[in-house]
This record gives C-alpha cells, sequence and structure tokens, in this order.
C-alpha cells in the first residue's frame, strides 16, 4: 500500500496511507479536534475533510479558532440559509451566498421578504442543523450544471462565465448548490445560529439590475459564543456612531446635500477640531509644516503621480465652463505637495522637507456603500510628507511613530504594528532597486526592534512604491481599525522629477514618506465615538459644563457662572428652565456633559460650586475659580478618561 | 428767442438760450471751468461738451474731479492710443477701447507687439496730444456703418449686433471709432499720458476666438498727477502681493494644479491661519460656533436657494459615475447652513443660531480674469450665518459690526461703513413687505447712529433680499478694498421652510443675517501683504526670529536657543552657514524676520542675547526667557507695527 508523508505546522510529519482524508487525520490526532474540525488546509489551498490526499503534503486542520476555518463555517452556514428559504419559498431564486466580516448573507430574488419572515427562516435553520446533513462535493460538467440550475437565470449567468469545463457543486439533505466550496463535514456542526438582519441588494451591486433580498446571518460552533455576541452586538448598537451623532446631535446628512457628504454641527466641529488640532500640535512636535492646497486640480497631475491610470473611477472630475483641461477633485494630497516642494531649488541641508496638510479629500464610492462617517465621498486625512534623504529615512520614521504612540495613548486606544515587507519571490512587482529596498527594509526593522515595540512582519504587503508600517488599534469592543501608516516611497518623487543638490554637488531624487497619524478625522470620529460611547474625555467633549439654574432667583448667578466658564475657554451651556433638578440633571446625562453644576440660593450665600461628574458622583464644594483652573489642566493634558 | 432753463448741483438755475452746449455753460460760470470741463452730465445722462441742450435741464460740468469726468477722459485717451497704433501700424483693426479702473486699454488685432512698440506709441500718442484735435460727434445709419467699417471684421460684427439703426461714430483728426461717446472737446486736454504695459486678450474675452493684442495706458489732466502716479505705481510695483509672495515663499502656483488654485506654503499658511484663527476668536466672542461642511452639494439645493438660476455658469460642476444627480463645487456656505438648521425642531428659545464656517468656496472664473491672490478659483470666507428672531437684528448686526472693527483696528486699516438701502422707487425689484423692510432699514440707522460711527447712507444698494452694511478699508497706498458686510437676508430662509416654534404657540421664519468678518481670508491675504509690504507685525508673521551663529563655536548655543525659541511657540530658524554676519543679518531682513539674534562666544559667556529688530534697531541685552516673554506678549496681544 502507498502511503503519503504529511507535515504539520509544527514541523512534525506523519505517513498516511494514500488517499487518506483530512477527517482521517484529524481523527489520528484527536477525537475531539475531529469534532471541531471544519476543513483542512493542503499546502496552500483549502480543501474538504472528506477529500483524498494523494500526495505529500503539508497540512492545517481548521477549526473555529482560525479565521480560514471561520470563513468555512459561515459559507457552510449559508448553505443552510439557502436551504432554509427554499423550503419556506420554493420560488426563489438563490444567487450568491458568502461568508462576511462579522457572520454570512445569502442574496435571493424573490417577492419582498417581512421581518416576521425571519424568525420562520431561522426556525427552518435550525431543523437543517438538527437533521446533521452531510456537505457532498460533486465534479460536474459546465453542460450539467447549466440542466441542473436552468431555472435560476443568476446560476446560468455565471456558469455561463466560467471557463473551466470542471464545475463543483455542493449538496447537504435536497439542497444543491453551485459552489467552490469547502464546506464542514455536516449541518449538525452549526450550533448555534441567529438571523440579523434583512436588506436589498443589487445583483452584482449594480443599481441597473434587479433588486435582491439580502438576509443576513452569524453562526458559532456553540450556543456560550452565540449569547457573547449578542451582547456585544447590542452594546455596538448602542455604541453606533450614526445613532449618537444623532442622539448628541455631531453631524448631520442632508438629501439635498448628498450622501456620504456630512455637516458637521457645532458640536461635531468641536470634535473633530480638537481630533485636528490635536493632530497639529503632534505635527509641529515632529517638524511638519502646515499647507493649505485646493481641493481640486488638472487631470495632468494625476497623470504624472499614476493616479489617473489606477483610481480614475473612483476620482470625481469637475468642469469648468472656461477650461478645457480635465479637472478633478483630489483623492489624496501627495502629488499637490510634490508641486510645492518642486517650486524652490532645494539643498541637502534644506532636507528633510515636511508637510502636513488637513484639505478635504474626494473619493467617488457608490452610494451603496458609503457608511455613516466609516466611509465618506468628502474627508480628510491629517496627511503628511516628508522629502528626506536616503540617512534620515530612519530619523523621519521614529519620530512619526513616537507621536503616534503618544496619540493613541491620549486616545486609550491599544495598537499593533505591521511592518509590511516585499515579496522576494516576486521583486518584479515592485519599483526601485533591491539594494534599496533591502537597505530601506533592514532600517525600518531595526529601528522597531531597537525601540522594543512589538511588531509583526508581513511579507508581500508593501505598497508597489515601497515598505510602511501600518498601526491598527483595538477599540473597547475588540473590533481592530487600521488607521495611522508610515509609508516609503520610492517612486513618487522621481516620477515628478524632484531634484535636490546633494552634498558631492550632484543632484539627487528625494526619499518621500507619506504618513498619517490618526488617518482621517473624519473616520476616526466614528472611531472614538463608538471606543468612547460618547462619554468623550473633557478636552474632547462638545458639552464640557452645564450650569442649571435650581429657580428663577438663580438665574442671574447661574448666569454669571456660565459667563465665567465661557470666557474661560471652556465649553458651558445654562439651563435655566423651569424643570425639576432631577430632570435638568438627567437631561445634561444624556447630553454627555463631563461636569454638571447645579446652581441655587445656597451657592449664591456661600459663593461656591458643588461639580458633580457625568456618572452622578458629587465632588466636593469649591470655588468656581479653582474648579475653572482643575478643568482647564484636564483639558491641557488631554486626560483620558 | 426761446429759452431753456439750466438747474446746478447746487440748486441754482440759470436761463440759456435753447441749444445752448455744455461748454458755452462751462464758460458762462468760469473760464478755468471751461478749460477742464471734459463733459457734462444732462439730466443723468453724460454728454459731450459741443452737444445742444434744447431743454430744461439740470447738469453738472464734469472734470478730472469726477468719476464719470476720469472715465470720459480715459476713453478720449484710449481713441488717441488706437488712433497712434493706427498711424504706426496701418494694418492693425481695433476692437474695443474702454476707460478702466485705472486707466485704459485698446485691444487690436494685430502681429505681436514688442516692448520696443510701446514707446514709440506713447511718442506718437504725445503728437497727438499736440495737435489738439477736436473730438466730434456724428449719427449715421447702420448701412452707412458698415460701409464705413468695412474692412473691419470686429466693428462689423459689433454693428450688426446693433438693433437702433441709429448708430455714432467720434472723430478726432483722421481717425473715426464706432463709439457712443461721450469725448473730451478736443485731445489737447489729455496733457499726460503713459503706455504702461502689453497683454494678450481674446476677442470677447473667450478663447475660442482670435487672440488680440492689448495695450494699457494711463493719462491725466496735468504732469504733476503723472508725476505722483508714477510714484504710487513704483510703490505699489514694488508691494505687489504676487512679488512679495514669491520673495516671502508664501504661495505658489502650478501649471498641473490650475489657474486660481494657489497651493500656500508653510509660510504661507502660518500667515492664513493667524488671519483665520483670529477670526475663529472673534466669532467665538460674538457667539458663532463653527461647523464643517463639504465642498460640494447636489444641485438641488441650489435650486432651492436660487443659486442655480443666477450662478449657475460661475459654478465648477462636479460628475460622479455612480450618481445620476447633477452636483457643483459649492460657491457660498449659506445654503448647507440652512441644511444644518434644518436638522431640527428649533424653539424661538435657541435663537439666534450662530454657525461660521471656513470651508473653501469654489468659482468658476475665467482664467484670464484670475489674478495673485485677489481673484481665485478656490477660496475661502470668514463666513457667518445667524438664524434669528426679529427683535434680535439689532443685537446680532451690532455684536458684528464690534467685532469687525476690532479686527480691522488690529490689522491696522481704516475704514468707512455703506448702509445699503432699498430703492423706495423701485419696491417692486426687492422681495419682503414694505413695512418688514421699513423696520429693518430704521434699526440699522439707528444701531448705526447709536454707535456713533460715521456711515454712507446709498439708496438702491441693498440686496434683493434684505439692507446691509458693507465696510470698505483704506490700505498704505490709499486704495478702497471692501471686505466686510452684514446682510440681512429675508428670503433665503423663506425659500428652504426654515421655521421655528415662537413664544405665541406659532410658527414662524427665521432672519438670516450673512456676515463677514474680514471677507476671504486669501484675498484678504493679498490686501495685508500689499499693506504691510511684507513687513508683517509679529504676530501675523511667518519669520518671527531668526538665530544667527557667529562661528562654528557657538553653532551648539545657537541651536540651544533656537530650541528653546521653538518649543515656546515662536517661529524661528537658524543660520549656522559660515557667511558673515553682515550677509546673514541682510539675509534675514530680506526675509521679513522681526527679531534678529545674533549669538557669539561673548553671548555663551555672559548667557544673554542681544536682539535686533528687522528695522536694525540694537535692543538692550537681555536674557532669552525675558525676551520670550516679551516676544509671547507681543503676540498674544496682536500688536500692530
Amino acid at each position: 500500500m502507498s502511503m503519503v508523508k504529511i507535515t504539520f505546522p509544527n514541523g512534525e510529519s506523519k505517513e498516511f496511507s494514500k488517499n487518506v482524508t483530512g477527517l482521517a487525520i484529524a481523527m489520528s490526532l484527536s477525537e475531539g479536534l475531529a469534532r471541531e474540525a471544519l476543513a483542512i488546509k493542503v499546502n496552500s489551498e483549502i480543501w474538504d475533510l472528506s477529500r483524498a490526499i494523494d500526495k505529500d503534503a503539508n497540512v492545517q486542520i481548521l477549526t473555529f479558532k482560525d479565521k480560514e476555518g471561520i470563513e468555512v463555517f459561515r459559507h457552510s452556514s449559508a448553505h443552510i440559509l439557502a436551504d432554509a428559504v427554499m423550503e419556506l419559498f420554493p420560488d426563489a431564486k438563490p444567487t450568491i451566498g458568502p461568508a462576511v466580516d462579522d457572520g454570512f448573507y445569502y442574496d435571493f430574488d424573490v417577492d419582498p421578504f417581512t421581518p416576521d419572515d425571519l424568525p420562520k427562516i431561522e426556525a427552518k435553520m435550525k431543523e437543517i442543523v438538527k437533521r446533521k446533513e452531510s456537505f457532498t462535493r460533486q465534479e460536474i460538467s459546465k453542460k450539467e450544471a447549466l440542466v441542473l440550475f436552468k431555472n435560476n437565470k443568476y446560476k446560468i449567468e455565471m456558469i455561463s462565465a466560467l471557463e473551466d469545463d470542471k464545475i463543483t457543486v455542493y449538496k447537504h439533505g435536497n439542497y444543491v448548490d453551485l459552489c467552490r466550496g469547502p464546506h464542514v463535514q455536516h449541518t449538525g456542526q452549526i450550533k448555534a445560529l441567529k438571523v440579523t438582519k434583512l436588506a436589498g441588494a443589487y445583483w452584482r451591486g449594480d443599481a441597473q439590475n434587479e433588486m435582491l433580498q439580502r438576509v443576513y446571518g452569524v453562526s458559532f460552533p456553540d450556543k456560550k459564543d452565540l449569547a457573547q455576541y449578542n451582547l456585544w452586538l447590542e452594546e455596538a448598537e448602542k455604541r453606533d456612531h450614526r445613532k449618537i451623532g444623532k442622539e448628541l446631535d455631531l453631524f448631520v446628512f442632508s438629501d439635498l446635500v448628498g450622501p456620504g457628504l456630512p455637516l458637521y454641527t457645532p458640536n461635531g466641529t468641536v470634535l473633530r477640531n480638537n481630533i485636528v488640532n490635536y493632530s497639529k500640535e503632534l505635527n509641529h512636535k515632529c517638524g511638519y509644516c502646515e499647507v493649505h492646497t485646493p481641493n481640486m486640480n488638472k487631470a495632468e497631475l494625476f497623470k504624472i503621480s499614476g493616479h489617473y491610470d489606477k483610481f480614475k473611477d473612483d476620482m470625481l472630475e469637475v468642469r469648468s465652463h472656461y477650461s478645457k483641461e480635465e479637472y478633478f477633485l483630489k483623492p489624496m494630497n501627495c502629488p499637490q505637495h510634490c508641486q510645492i516642494f518642486a517650486s524652490k531649488t532645494r539643498s541637502y541641508k534644506d532636507l528633510p522637507i515636511r508637510y502636513s496638510d488637513f484639505a478635504n479629500l474626494y473619493r467617488d464610492e457608490k452610494p451603496g456603500e458609503l457608511a455613516g462617517l466609516s466611509r465618506l465621498r468628502c474627508f480628510s486625512q491629517d496627511d503628511g510628507h516628508s522629502f528626506c534623504r536616503e540617512d534620515q529615512i530612519k530619523d523621519e520614521f521614529n519620530s512619526v511613530l513616537e507621536v503616534i504612540q503618544e496619540a493613541l495613548k491620549t486616545y486609550g486606544l491599544n495598537f499593533k504594528i505591521r511592518l509590511s515587507l516585499w515579496d522576494p519571490k516576486q521583486k518584479e512587482k515592485y519599483l526601485g532597486d533591491e539594494s534599496t529596498w533591502e537597505d530601506a527594509q533592514k532600517i525600518l526593522r531595526e529601528l522597531l526592534v531597537e525601540s522594543k515595540m512589538e511588531f509583526t512582519e508581513a511579507e508581500g504587503e508593501a505598497a508597489f512604491y515601497g515598505p510602511k508600517m501600518d498601526v491598527t488599534v483595538t477599540d473597547a469592543l475588540n473590533r481592530e481599525w487600521q488607521i495611522s501608516t508610515i509609508q516609503l516611497d520610492l517612486n513618487m518623487p522621481k516620477r515628478f522629477g524632484l531634484k535636490y543638490a546633494a552634498q558631492d554637488g550632484t543632484e539627487k531624487t528625494p526619499i518621500m514618506i507619506h504618513r498619517a497619524l490618526v488617518g482621517s478625522p473624519e473616520r476616526f470620529m466614528s472611531i472614538i465615538i463608538e471606543h468612547t460611547a460618547g462619554r468623550f474625555p473633557l478636552w474632547l467633549s462638545p458639552r464640557q459644563v452645564s450650569v442649571l439654574s435650581v429657580s428663577e432667583k438663580s438665574n442671574d448667578f447661574a448666569e454669571d457662572v456660565r459667563k465665567k466658564l465661557f470666557e474661560a475657554g471652556l465649553r458651558v451651556d445654562l439651563d435655566t428652565r423651569t424643570e425639576s433638578i432631577p430632570k435638568k440633571v438627567r437631561n445634561a446625562q444624556l447630553r454627555q456633559t463631563n461636569y454638571i453644576l447645579v446652581v441655587g440660593e445656597k451657592d449664591i450665600e456661600k459663593g461656591t460650586i458643588t461639580p458633580r461628574t457625568r456618572e452622578g458622583t458629587v465632588e466636593p464644594e469649591t470655588s468656581l475659580a479653582d474648579f475653572i483652573v482643575k478643568l482647564k489642566k484636564e483639558v491641557s493634558e488631554r486626560r483620558s478618561l
């Protein structure tokens, strides 16, 4: 009997008879693993556990602990969803149903579902789970596939577009779907599931096509995981920045202005300005000088930078009555910054030259893909570009990395650093010569090691123009957001023919470094709103103090207190309504006011105030002057909660 | 003999025989006046002095002291210019030649002139002046005119477009031009003239048409005026903000970005930010809350506001791949601010609600009409809108007028206020009922009187939507610039259906007030650059301190001084080049650095510094700490020069 050598991730290997299945391999390791196993990674492909392995291979048994395992699990859940819908609505036409970031969905061509249908679908899915139906893989010809799916024009369209004649279908129970797989062993593995929501979606995302019904769901291998997920979801919904943005009156959208184009109210503008001004302060600290630039320019600039070729479809065009040239709203600042650099002759002694910019940027996102402040047509970046010499790269990265760390500490966000390197097997994909790349990567790695920061390396994740460091933060809900970035660019300065007079008398091309501290202030607003659930620290808060007057008799005194706080530069409002004090306090708390001053006749007599915090803690009686000093210190230190 | 009654501006009147000429009337008053007289205003028309007056009339003899007199004078100068060109270049085709703000020009279809041609043209013009040729007016038919100008296709085009069959031509010497007139008595009145510059210009300003040669000139009735003008011009040229902008590296234009789209360098951004931040401080003081808004919106918003109908041709269109709606870059913020107001229900207790905004605005100016920072395609405004009740109008105007005065005092600019009222004879031109208009105008007049400010009233100068106050400043070259404005708007809130719950339980439409403190910060930059000739006061200055190290031995100390100044928030640079100190000082002065610190070994020993000012004054020896305190005080007070 011929054998195959199976090598495991820990480097150990074991012989199995040829055509051993993933399941058998898992069994040989432990019965528990076999129960939890969802699929097997064979070399770099992911396979069903039932597929025969006929060659030596590196393998990894995938469970729900692996990102790829989760994807298989959720994709199989989508098949169960489609099966349930078909059993309930036999006329429905299933189209596609992938796993997505936090669950899965399936799109159907069917009469619109009602919210009442969702529990029915969920119940039917649970029935199918109980049946423990095995997923089986079958290869058929294109012709057979066209016959099999003849009643479903969407599947026919997909099949017709496939080049290969060998087509795979997956079956569990009576449900068959066109699918590349792989899938879990059987429906019984999906122990906990939930149908979460309903949405409309166009076939292939194109508004010209049929409107389909999209059903979303989420699933887990354990009921406890689902319970935990439900709690998390509830919290995430409470913290949704769109909801809080409305409650706290931070930004609004208008149909007359357009989707993805938010209008920041006075409160939202305070929040945004605080984020922007903090980035400006950090920029100043690491030597970046602000420039101010227009939001549009000629297409020509983007032709040289290369954006025209790559991003034209994502750019909004501008038409003038009086200029024949093509103009676009700019999606990034770098090409314009190159023009400022190019406006004068530069010497090696002038470098590094560092520009920062907060100009609005524009991307022509599809309306359906816009979401709150997370994805916008108009946004900005706390953007910066350093033009430097090769011997300055390390210092440039270091100083930016320092202020990024400072910023994220201030915002109370944990972070991870990823060093994105080139793929040494595909050097032709990158611009610039090998030694420059190797040197640059070495420098970046060295400085991370020297600064004793934890980081991961990711080969093949560099930009085509240079290696980079990406910073990902984790919010209070344990979600990850990539925000900061520092990127080396060996390409753009060359494209624009930028030069400086080197010490040796020759002309050299500067290195360009692109960097963002917290990325887009607007998107960062959405992160910080959800991270804090709208309970902003004092320095960020649009509502720092509410003065509540007890009765008409204390109104003048209360107004005097308000005025003094306002003149001290604090954000303060005054409530002289004839409501009860508990109601006014509650109202100030709902508006997330950091400090509440209830001001009555006693306070007038004593000339003191008694602050209470948003959380309800009553602080010791104090003079207004001392209270102002305390608050101004809290603000100037940008103290976290 | 029949008589006509001629009434003079002072109210006196006198009888003259019918068909008396303006010149005869002038003669009857004084021979000197007759010599200086350029034209006569008959009722509201301006006539040649030689034209017969056959009816009773109000008249005013126009001289170079009158704006209308200057226009006639300069327009006649343009005819002399055309005559001179024709005598020198018989093939040239004259097109049009108007008087402009500070002179006149004439456009010719001719082989490009060279700079050498200008003195020749000027000399020939002086010859024509010496000839004292009379200007004569003649009425001819359209047919005759077409024959007369048959060799000039431009004149033919203009004649063909005229509706009236009666066409006037003016002649002096052998030169005949198609012209409505009027003109001065004879060429000899143009006693002093100068051909100033040469430019290209398209026929009718359209880049599709022929490129013409534009010759500019200026003229005066007295040689002394010309001499004074030349001095003024020299100073104005020295102060030209485009020239200083380059010398001090404040802003740059790039062909790849486009005309009218400046890129503000770090130095220029400092200047701009200081202007903007000061306006923000003043806004805060009078209760305006900043909002942040996108630069584009749907056409729909402008259809409602009325801008679409009136300003469509001045707006830049934006095209999305994924949205079918028409979008435009916004030329003003008001419609978006109306949307923020409309996003919530508002009560009379919430008013006034005041928004300020510094968003970039866009106007589709013709490339040929763009000029430095004075006229741009992309600019901003220190814009603000107050939504208030009728009983709040006075306070709203007052508080804005107060901060405008404060600002202009800080900037060292004298100003005039004009109250622009409606034309009571043409009430139908205005929106809103009579009593609201009368009340509003009364309120504005009252507050100006109460505040004891000098102001002029201008009937018929109101906007169609409400009366306004305009503030005009006078710069160091005695030029006037209209910058600040406060406008009452009785129209736009109605168009957007804005409402608030009034105290009496009804719904009411708020009043809207548009206001700008210094107008566009970018245009104001151009004014302040020219007003100060680049010698900015410390608070505005991009270069506050230069530290000049005497030798290598003092470099470390100099760097220490620089660092301390930088950390104190001052804008400082360090010059450690091995140049002579006088050269370094000169260089810092040319860059308009306010304070210069020459730092040598003696200073290290004594631990002191000896500042000198930009003007060369050496100040007493002091400690660095005291110097920093002094400078920070000068900045925080925004002290003028």
